[in-house]
């Protein structure tokens, strides 16, 4: 038995695998070296515990896929991308989530996994994306983001917690000491052409042109030979990819403050003002997240 | 006897500690947990000796002070933020500035301590900053310059000397090699706009904007909590601030060469030409410098 | 006998050696601090064999020149600035260079040499600089381009094979993560301005001020003390340059790929379509790269 007679059973079993059906995300497979994801939960696309999950295993489908090239990232609401996480006030589900493959959690797992997996990831970027949104366009490749409708921002040091997946190992390296202490600690929004001058993305493109770029960059890509990406990108990541043991204690101190009193607080205030709605609230939230403060 | 007991007489004993009178700074506490520090040093905020001595006493109160949040430096002069270090003729001042706690020369142990201070200093720049003056903002955690109004740059390898207070380690890690590379070698002035590109500033604002967008971020950040920035400020030391061991033997160079009679006649002719004065030298230093060569 | 007695001999040898006849370069002694190489390689610029050989033997003049401060690379043809390599369909000649006095490859080893050489090296680049061509751009000190006039690439990955001369380990630390990915696994040309805003370059320069701002920058550089030079760029060295290990095994699987029937089948097209000559497909190598693949 030789390699070319296994493969048809196992790509018919990752077929089946990809096509099973998914409650956050859309999965449009474009060509076998060409993948779509689409992120559709509304009404603002939260990340929960079911997201989680979810993006795990996707992860695990493009790790194993041995023709997949590019996999874009982009979603169904052009005014959120990926909002933020939503523990949904039920902290066990996200307690449940566990370790992944890595021995981190289940989150920082599926992140770390992506940045090296032997697939260009790209975030295709049109709307709001900030906190677990943000940490998950980090850990993409390659970043894209409309010009006139995107919002990136980490604003949890402004609910009094500590960004927990790992933003401050990603942006450190992205856009310097000096922009990613501004990015984190002022903790506001940037939009398209201020993510750009900081490095944030790769590139902000007009709204108009983003999907057309976007299409022409993973085009190329899924026509080139899997194996020089692949080896190209190891070397990137040998000299650019954080240490995985920067990121446990972040997370670890993210949980810690998110169980006090004074955070819960902040939250419920929030929440009052339509946290996790498709509310002023969520669309202002870097300029707003200072009334957390202000109760 | 509890802490609260025991806070009150410590924050007496600390304010009086702010409160002093400074001869090169003035100090406004804008709050308990945000204060202003404005460089008043006529007619150029020239770093003397008895700067480096009453920075070194502020970082210390900095350091100890539970309560703040923010420190934002500016300049009581629109033309110079700091001009550079000046010697006063008398390098003995300088040598008597002995070491700091971390076992580093006294400009080089304020530097490193600011940039590890669990508050967010801030550099509102606006006028000249050059040599001991960049080296300041460097250390400063985020940096506004005003687009029209900044000069910034390394000048001291135009007089033939290496630059003493870190800015290889810091400009290196914000700009890249090659953009470090051109600003301490070529030795020349970077305007707003290109300070800006090259990422040795966070951002140039426009000069009627500068003081209120500084107000807006010094205002968030004051209402924080104090622990969130804190700790995530740590974490992105641990992967951006330089390994103190890289600091001296720069420093020594500088202190070596400054004592050659090459040097010293390069200063002399620039001194002639009206260094350390408010002169068009001084406004020009980076395009002047030149002539310490050309006797 | 002392340093005085040996110099003018050593001066003599050395500018006997500096004054023989290249083929692909000019060589113009602007000053004892100051030299100007131009790359004149007709039709295109390519990088043979022999543009190694003389390349290694000038990185060896420029590190035993004592008084040399500065280099500046230009190109003889506004088109192309150094195409990229041709291994002549000899791939024996290539593999004949050997490992130079750092034990790599000649190619790295002459790039690795002149990136520490005491001496500023300016990439003054107008026209097209791809795959070895962009490798030796990067391994310089400084790089200026002309805005309108200027086309970087890593095209490697588009022809089925990982770039070997070094632009993970350079453009990883210029340009960060998700933009050295972008350049090297797009494998598309970037123009000035992109190449600007990914740090890609230092500058890019309005064409018909290129020139002239070079000279000047050159000319401050010329000026300069060469020890105050030489030092300052080495504590910037320490904490930029990749390590040396870094550079073999990318450029194995350069060479190792290279041989494979799939690449070679894929060279061949190109070539068909024009490569190695003055061609519509050189000249949009990085927009026409694809062809490689859709034979």
């Amino acid at each position: 038995m030789n390699a070319a007679d296994v493969t048809p059973s196992t790509n018919g079993r990752a077929r089946q695998a990809w096509a099973r059906s998914w409650t956050h995300l859309r999965i449009e497979r474009r060509s076998t070296t060409w993948c779509r994801v689409t992120f559709d939960h509304p009404p603002i696309n939260t990340i929960t515990a079911a997201t989680v999950e979810e993006l795990a295993e996707l992860v695990g489908l493009i790790e194993q896929d041995p023709d997949l090239n590019v996999v874009v990232f982009d979603s169904a609401n052009p005014d959120f991308y990926l909002a933020h996480y939503d523990t949904e006030h039920d902290p066990g589900r996200t307690a449940a989530l566990g370790v992944g493959p890595t021995g981190l959690h289940a989150w920082l797992d599926l992140l770390v996994r992506l940045s090296r997996a032997p697939v260009v990831s790209i975030a295709s970027i049109r709307g709001r994306a900030r906190g677990a949104g943000s940490e998950f366009v980090l850990a993409c490749d390659l970043r894209f983001a409309s010009r006139e409708k995107t919002l990136l921002g980490q604003f949890e040091v402004g609910l009094g917690v500590v960004p927990g997946g790992g933003p401050m190992a990603r942006l450190a390296r992205l856009a310097g000491r000096g922009r990613a202490l501004e990015i984190l600690l002022v903790a506001d929004d940037l939009d398209g052409p201020r993510a750009e001058l900081y490095g944030y993305v790769n590139r902000a493109i007009a709204d108009d042109r983003l999907d057309d770029e976007v299409e022409e960059i993973a085009s190329r890509l899924s026509s080139f030979d899997h194996d020089a990406i692949a080896r190209t990108k190891s070397y990137v990541d040998k000299v650019t990819l954080p240490d995985d043991r920067e990121f446990p204690s972040p997370l670890a101190d993210f949980f810690e403050r998110l169980g006090r009193p004074a955070v819960q607080e902040r939250s419920a205030r929030l929440e009052a003002l339509g946290l996790n709605t498709d509310s002023d609230l969520e669309r202002s939230l870097g300029r707003r997240v200072v009334e957390a403060f202000s109760g």
